[in-house]
């Protein structure tokens, strides 16, 4: 059975009541194919679902999950059982999912949990979600320098268990401070005899308050597996290891993509309500900006009475500007967020958009000064709309490039509010400039 | 010193000229650093920079280099020159540069390299770039089940080393097929005299013609850090690290964000021309649509000459569908792309959509039918805006989740095409309704 089979015998058997067999499907998914299957399901569905899944997998589901998904499936369950969900997973899966808590119900799940859990969970929540603090698990083997290989691999023996995702030892000195890697590849292939602090590698560890952000790029450019995580004195607090790193990538890819459209959160079932009330600010912000265009309209009525064919042209000044204006945005938003961008090469980039737009320009005014010379018989029209294209399109690379700049700059993301601010520019100036310059040139008298 | 300053000091290095200096400076960046800085440059300065880099660095940096970027410093190189650069690189390093070389260069290159490196290479060079095939390497160690763990880690010591980002020895009988893996961890804390056999786990491996796509879906579900790909026999070919699907994320996540954008590359500095080429065909495919609203606003002339205060209101209706729309559009989009969307819930998404669209539409309308009525002094006219508004906005969330789905299901890729046909449906609509409605209730007999 394919993924999509599969899929389709579990509703079949959900909106049949077979719930033994729902229950007997769910047992042959993996805990993150359950999480990809309830973020897929409208809510009710989701939550009968949700109600089927055996108590031991719940915790693991929680983990894989997205946020507001999540956040949705924990408006179900009661402190107890967040508790014992959270119970065996690790130390940072289980804080993150803390973290979609209502902040009153923290108190009383962390106090669900027994002691020793309960003190390493909130020793991660005490980190914002978004730095490596917040990221780091705490699951992790420490050894000391002064040991010999030969000791190491038998304490390992001894141990019978390496947490997941571990490709190293941490070596710490007496006061926990941090020393260096022992890596799993140098514990096997070197000399027994030799000692740990000559084995290991003294790769810098990374400080808790490092944005969850740079730690990513770090694991992108270092080709890492787990970086050990140290506090202001170098005491060693934890390490993040790369599937946490992954999630980081795919959510922040996902958050500039859901931003530049206004939208917040990623859950495709969300409430209509709590939905439309969302996008409802957005489409408010871009009724002010689409008034202000229409006010300029408006100064132009007289203009527009005497010569009806700018009405009929005037979008496509604003939209072609809209267009160009979005692909220089577009560029810098991706730019500014891969740190590609900075104050030593933000002018070349803008004299290179700048180029691109007057190129485009000019071409598309030919193009559409024809067009419009034809359909209206009228020369000086298409001259008029020509121009006013090629203005708009190089103020739209300018906007383009100025705009997330700017907005990066006073702290402002430039995906959310970015969008917006350039269609005001676009439109704003395309009309302007279109029905100005008519009114200058084209009027009789 | 951070990033910024080393930066500004070594661009003040090379535009004065002080070639040692900036050598000096390079040789302190790891080389995802330098290919980062390389990413950052115009190309002027990319290429004086490009050649102060050590030969012996070139292929670790082409390797953590961008795809555009990297085609443009490989313009710059003679066929020897890149087969030195990429010699001591993973084979699959190697190879994904090669794939970024014009195709008749690709054969001098590996005439370059020694017999064994160019049959490594040309192995994953037969696999598509995007596929399990293209993204593996064949550095690995594979072991046989019928020998002790004992018998393994003195082989181990023996090699002297393992290659990068290996978290399990591959077990395979002698036909070479796949057996299952044995985890560094389980060779580390299970008893000597245990078998490789009946310690080994039997994770599948997959097939060489998966997508990279579901490459990275698996890596992100599993938690993995490597995995071996396997022909359609059964038989080991590679094996697939977790730095690798890194990148496969972050460009799918880039994709993503460009292609909506109309943008094809991801060169910040591409050649204006070449950036205004590429473009302009996006910017004419607009203007097509542009003209098609526009051909719509021409059929109303009259009434437009009527009543003027029509064209001064019109672009409302138009922009807020274009803004509804792109908000279903995206979300769409995101979830088609991460496997969220199918044929069991796209009917209750367009339904949640279809709802939301409606909600928006209704408080909307009435804040511009107020509006339009005390700026104009005519309640019927901002009546009727509220009508268009509402009904433009239904059928974008229509079009915002229909879109998508139509040009998934023929193959079409919907981040690239959905903007335009979403924004030519909402403009038509916008236009037609508004100054539709206008003609039959507004004007004089």
């Amino acid at each position: 059975m394919n993924e999509n089979q599969r899929l389709e015998s579990l509703l079949e058997a959900l909106s049949s009541e077979q719930f033994d067999r729902v229950r007997a499907l769910l047992s042959e998914l993996h805990p993150a194919e359950t999480a990809d299957l309830l973020e897929s399901l409208p809510p009710k569905a989701r939550v009968k679902i949700w109600d089927l899944i055996e108590p031991e997998f719940e915790g693991d589901v929680l983990a894989h999950t997205q946020d507001a998904v999540r956040a949705d499936l924990l408006e179900h369950m009661q402190p107890q059982e967040v508790a014992e969900a959270t119970k065996d997973l690790e130390t940072d899966d289980a804080a993150d999912i803390l973290q979609d808590l209502p902040e009153e119900l923290v108190g009383s799940v962390l106090l669900s949990m027994d002691a020793q859990n309960r003190e390493r969970v909130a020793s991660i929540l005490s980190y914002h979600e978004d730095t490596a603090g917040g990221l780091m698990n705490i699951d992790m083997i420490p050894v000391r320098a002064d040991v010999t290989l030969d000791v190491v691999s038998r304490y390992l023996r001894q141990l019978g268990e390496i947490p997941e995702q571990t490709d190293s030892l941490i070596v710490v000195d007496r006061q926990n401070k941090y020393l260096g890697l022992l890596s799993l590849a140098n514990l096997l292939t070197r000399k027994h005899a030799a000692t740990v602090g000559e084995t290991m590698t003294t790769e810098a560890g990374i400080s808790a308050d490092t944005s969850a952000h740079d730690v990513a790029k770090l694991f992108e450019q270092r080709d890492l597996i787990s970086v050990p995580v140290i506090d202001h004195e170098g005491k060693l607090l934890g390490r993040i290891t790369v599937d946490d790193v992954l999630d980081v990538i795919q959510e922040e890819a996902g958050h500039t993509v859901l931003s530049m459209a206004g939208l917040g959160e990623d859950d495709l079932f969300a409430p209509v309500l709590s939905s439309a009330k969302h996008r409802a600010v957005w489409l408010g912000i871009n009724l002010l900006t689409a008034f202000l265009a229409s006010w300029v309209i408006g100064r132009f009525e007289d203009t527009i009475q005497q010569l009806v064919a700018l009405a009929v042209l005037m979008p496509i000044v604003a939209s072609m500007g809209g267009v160009a204006g979005s692909q220089t945005l577009t560029l810098s938003i991706r730019g500014l967020a891969l740190g590609q961008i900075n104050k030593n090469n933000s002018r070349a980039l803008m004299f290179k958009e700048l180029a691109v737009g007057a190129f485009n320009g000019l071409i598309w005014a030919c193009v559409v000064a024809v067009v419009a010379w034809l359909w209206f018989k009228d020369i000086s029209l298409g001259v008029i709309l020509g121009l006013a294209m090629i203005i708009n399109l190089i103020v739209a690379a300018l906007a383009g490039a100025l705009i997330p700049l700017t907005l990066k700059r006073i702290g402002v993301d430039p995906a959310i509010a970015g969008g917006v601010l350039l269609t005001t520019v676009t439109d704003v100036v395309g009309f302007m400039t279109f029905l100005g310059l008519a009114t200058l040139f084209l009027l009789p008298g």
